[in-house]
């Protein structure tokens, strides 16, 4: 019997089951609370096929950026309808220093390289599941059929147009062969008989150390994390990645996240997606092309001062021209 | 009559009412609460001659971080007194990640030169009072006759040894009338009778933009500001400005903000007088010197291998030797 | 003899004396270079009455975020052109990491209240001269003629509009007398005969640490610092400060700023003019209000669907129409 | 033929190439300039199997600290040995933002498990190979014969102790054989023929997006990245990275690392290895232990206040005795 790894095991359930059973019941504070937010507080919003954000902890409201925007500028506001006013010039003036002020704390469960991605935003903390301490779990992504696409033809870094459905469905099988190949040999590298106990495979071997088997994992395998950022670094994450050049998988838990956001501070989501999300941004030669098509010239890529991707972008914008 | 500046007279007097009608009833949450910081939320922690310190708002407690912990580390722990353990721990191991899933939020009023030394600390957010958006009040800071004080002899920074009385009393009496005279043409340069009105000193002039009279104001003078910050971002602030090197105006604050640390996470608190703010670091040089020390060797100075100054960092550890 | 205050006076001069004479000889190096920079290296670019700013040294130029573009990106670009159109789309598409890769280090010499605005950017690096270790210059800060003015109109925290010559010269009469006051007295409370000696004033006395005097100064008086920031966060810096709605005063300095930028990474500054500084952002209700227009549509406040100020923003952008 | 493929395996060749044929050549330059590290500029220093560091740039060097730290302290030096007095005494006072004014910028092909840790330090800047826009090579880590140990009976995150030559020997065939196995599928999955080419595997198919095809690669596939950080903040790296419960992979790169700064800022590796790396903290109960053992008291564990843990430490350092 290995005690050492006798003892990781142990931790590991102790971890998972603690996991669940934090707290439900609720306590009296004299803090800013948010209403819509707390309805969903500790609850599972499930994202992917085994994901899902969850969240911890959050601090401030609505109410908050308001007091704290009254601070630095003197506006005292009272009704709801000016606080949403006062909200909109923040945002429309990127004032960001207000929405600062309220901060949330997520419970993630992700594939690996969509971690990856995550982490690059860096004014966050987090702490995530380490595999050199825990065992990782027999967990990994595929995608559904729907999602399997080519190269896009027009995104040098999405996916996009059609693919038979025999042939994604052996994309499937084979990633998840390979997932299933890689979890086998890495219990086989730490010398356990199964995932859920500590029973050693064969008792005359010692197995190699966790930090090491685990190099055998493939990307598309579940790691977790506890994600605390504040809101105004939150809304500048949720705007790159739910947006379209965003991987499709990061972006379903972007999306599970702005709905969050929307129970958490519905006058902040309301000005995020006036004046930032659903905003355009036009450049300088945009803005003098558009002017000159406001009086009537009728443009073209050619007489429009703009290249040909910008003109692309523009055409979209004002389609019905 | 000047609606401009009656205008902002008005805000202002609105934001500092305000400030005061904080919430003060209690709501139900389901966050995690901690009952110590709870019974001092809102309220002012008086801090020099007319400053404060008040927590507005908080988030976690010593259970939060070692929850963060356990997901990184698969610890579970369960009694308090393998919480302190693990925190210990985490403390000591520099594994400040956890620390970071803690966050507080104060309002603070300090004077100008104390605001210059506090957002020198790069990794909080802060909303301030703007003297360009609002009238500054008539509050300045006077040190008392025992603060006042020669530069040091030892430390090149600060102040010791003694003044007579009267050279103090004198260099007080300056600092005030310099104060008052600043505040005095503040008033003339922004062309307003008196701090609590809006009523013009003279009708046939316009008075100065706020952003330019605020220039006439001296260091001295207090400014308010919303601060929020993470709890190991915070214990690394506290270590610096509660030290003996921090100037002594910016003590005070650390150490009012100490004592709520105290009440917010008193395990966090305990490890972290014990193993950072009382702990002290031995250079590979001064653990050679102890070393021979301990076996027997009479040192001096010139043999123990040390600069001058670490020589005399070295005796005041080891004094009783 | 004062020994104490004699030896901080000399280091003062020994610091001034070499600030001067810094490396003005060439050297060989195997590093990127950007000649435009170059040329301006250590020469003091005065701003305001007594300011600066000063390059003190560079890593990079629009070559190294063509490289370092081209290991996330994959994109092998070899002429020019195809290195401005690369940049362009960077700016265009927020990929702000490349710009990150560029960083550069200046000296800046500017009045206090100036400096507290500028480290409100926080992901920049700092060495500020210290009025703890060394005495403060008589060196202040007065506004030029044409830059006193009253409050603004619309602009809350601006200056604008008329003021009579005679008004403006008194303000500018009372800002200095109230500066030479402060530091006359700066020098009593030092108890230093001169700025330029450590004689003491009266032998009899002690006078007051330095980190207490300094707190009768006035907001206008000049500090010094050596700042470091990298590309992306400098054009953040120079967007916010570069605007209309900075103060007069930080403007003067971004604008230096920004001829640096030109001279040291010209394609960076094309595409930041074009796609930043110049570019118009349009809130989702404005693109529906200008898509109804470009259809004909006749087109007032009540029926845009737009608030009065984004009205007043709207028109001012189409003016024409 | 599919184009969009053809053109992605294009760009990555074009990369490849680009990455060899960097500036050999060396410029005239009116920065300061570190001899020791010019020698090193663009060479690559091999770490593990096929991984290497790479300095790309560099910004300061010793003087440059010097300089930034008397703007601060208004400490001018002059000699070398004055140099090194200054940089010790900013080093043991934890002055660190003079070491910000340095700046490296370093080219790192490392394993992603390795990426992932990397990361965790966010004060850096980086750009990292993008494997939506890229094939990645068939290049992953296989640990060699005397790295592969079982868990550490003492460190729950690191390996330890003996494995028979024979187990180690199969553990690295099973990763090796898994790690070929996935780059095998990962070519099918894109359909590609051959890794160096852009002809299709078989051309009744599309092939999945590379986005989606990289899941299936196992976390010892090496990665590269541009990364940039201030020696302040690489110090930091170091210390935590070059320690022993750091992973052994990563610990090579810190070690690769730390001989670079030795070269670049001789001065400062000083400093820092007498007063950081090689320095001894100790916790309060740990002094108050010391002392009595000092005044020639016989401790134990039970007498001396200490946790199993600290004494277990405590013992370690003064062995001796």
């Amino acid at each position: 019997m290995n005690n050492i790894l006798s003892e990781a095991q142990t931790l590991q359930f102790q971890s998972d089951k603690v996991m669940e059973e934090e707290q439900v019941e609720s306590s009296s504070t004299h803090r800013v609370t948010s209403e819509g937010i707390e309805k969903v507080l500790y609850k599972s919003i499930p994202v992917l096929d085994h994901g899902f954000i969850r969240v911890i902890d959050y601090m401030g409201s609505d109410g908050a950026i308001v007091q704290a925007a009254r601070v630095s500028y003197g506006k005292g506001t009272k009704t709801p309808s000016q606080d949403q006013a006062l909200i909109n010039y923040l945002m429309r003036h990127k004032h960001t220093s207000p929405f600062e002020m309220c901060e949330i704390k997520l419970h993630i469960k992700m594939p690996i390289f969509i971690a990856r991605q995550w982490i690059r935003h860096r004014t966050a903390s987090l702490n995530e599941y380490s595999a050199r301490y825990s065992v990782m779990s027999r967990e990994f992504y595929l995608p559904s059929l729907e999602n399997v696409k080519p190269q896009s033809a027009n995104n040098k870094q999405g996916r996009g147009g059609d693919m038979s459905t025999k042939e994604a469905q052996n994309i499937i099988n084979t990633i998840k062969q390979d997932s299933l190949n890689a979890y086998d040999h890495y219990l086989d590298l730490l010398n356990l008989a199964d995932e859920n106990s500590t029973e050693l495979k064969d008792e005359d071997k010692t197995g190699v150390a966790r930090e090491i088997a685990r190099i055998n994992l493939t990307l598309n395998y579940y790691t977790e994390m506890y994600w605390k950022i504040d809101l105004h670094n939150l809304l500048h994450f949720l705007r790159l990645r739910a947006d379209g050049h965003a991987q499709y998988e990061i972006r379903c838990y972007a999306d599970a996240i702005l709905e969050v956001v929307k129970a958490w501070v519905p006058l902040t989501y309301n000005a995020f997606e006036k004046y930032i999300n659903n905003a355009v941004t036009l450049s300088s030669d945009m803005m003098k092309a558009l002017q000159r098509m406001i009086k009537g010239e009728k443009l073209t890529q050619e007489n429009s001062g703009l290249s040909k991707t910008e003109w692309r972008d523009f055409e979209r914008m004002f389609h019905n021209n």
